[in-house]
């Protein structure tokens, strides 16, 4: 299986879950502006979108869309249980989740804060989401280790986007229960291994477009 | 069942979606402005983003997220053959088109096209995403006649959303193949008499408006 991804990334969350479940995968990094894989390869002909992630699997399927890989990812290794069983009342909750985080979290509210060329009024017209959104997710972190009854790949999506508070303006300091919940998962050893791994790239990464 | 929802708004996917099960469901109409059900309820004690849709299901369940509710009502009612079995190939698929949906097109075209509010700077930054969505869009729909390989909860979601482009500047004749699916699809009869109810819901709505 070969996941295609850029350091720190939503394409991390999936990085975790091999983690978790102890699959071998291959890792092609992905330079999402010049759209080449470090392998030389054209990006836009396995995601003609030209985002991260993509996985490539076993049975010969590209898969993209993050909810959609991660979902394959738990369901292809069942025993390292990253998914509630397909059709229970949790399941439902995951994929509540997974929206929630991909369109409130990572669409709406993230994307024009990470974009160096988006205009400040697309930015500031972003921000003005942080406060419904995250204050939905304190209101439901408060007094809960994770977003289900257990661990799921939806808390490995969670984990890698609120890292982006780090860079933008979202501040993570008024949600206090948000705050302590995305530490608390950031000292679980597979997700620790993931941000060491990628904060590693990421900084190469960096190295190398500053002499360019 | 009861689907709380706005007129032509995401959750009219909901309401095709049980037309095409031929089920019985209680819609309750909400005042998004007003965050107000039409029977008076405070509609962010149901849900606290006060977005539709949400499915208050006869288990007790209060269901928010299109991509979850779509995928809870297919499972719920399988003789209606509105997704791919759970964990088969096309499963994957629908995940990955529903979450395409709702983050490419939905939050990231068409959310500030649809905002009055949105600054002009937001709303030109959305339609900048115009041609690689509904470019990639095009690609895959020409010579098919669904998302899938059948007809699927997507597809319900989807025809919601392109008709969107009517009061946006998102033009579909650039799209023929799109255009001609969402024509196609749009002569279906579940589609067709969820578009006459929440047309004429919509104008009523509208009309309300203007004379307040």
């Amino acid at each position: 299986m070969i996941l295609y991804f850029s350091p720190l990334a939503c394409s991390m969350a999936t990085r975790i879950a091999f983690y978790e479940a102890g699959v071998d995968a291959a890792y092609v990094q992905v330079d999402t502006k010049k759209k080449r894989t470090e392998t030389g390869v054209d990006f836009l002909t396995i995601n003609p979108l030209g985002q991260v992630p993509a996985l490539a699997t076993d049975d010969g399927l590209t898969i993209t869309e993050n909810a959609a890989i991660l979902q394959y990812v738990a369901d292809r290794f069942p025993a390292a249980r990253l998914a509630p069983p397909p059709e229970s009342a949790e399941r439902v909750r995951l994929h509540q989740w997974l929206c929630f985080i991909g369109t409130e979290l990572h669409k709406s509210l993230f994307v024009a804060l990470l974009d160096a060329k988006a205009p400040a009024d697309a930015r500031a017209y972003a921000l003005e989401k942080e406060t419904s959104r995250l204050g939905l997710l304190e209101a439901h972190l408060a007094g809960r280790e994770f977003l289900l009854e257990r661990y799921s790949v939806a808390d490995a999506y969670l984990v890698t986007i609120l890292n982006w508070s780090a860079v933008t303006p979202v501040n993570l300091s008024r949600f206090p229960a948000v705050k302590a919940y995305a530490a608390r998962l950031r000292s679980r050893p597979a997700i620790a291994r993931a941000f060491a791994v990628e904060i590693a790239l990421y900084e190469k990464e960096r190295t190398r477009e500053l002499r360019t």
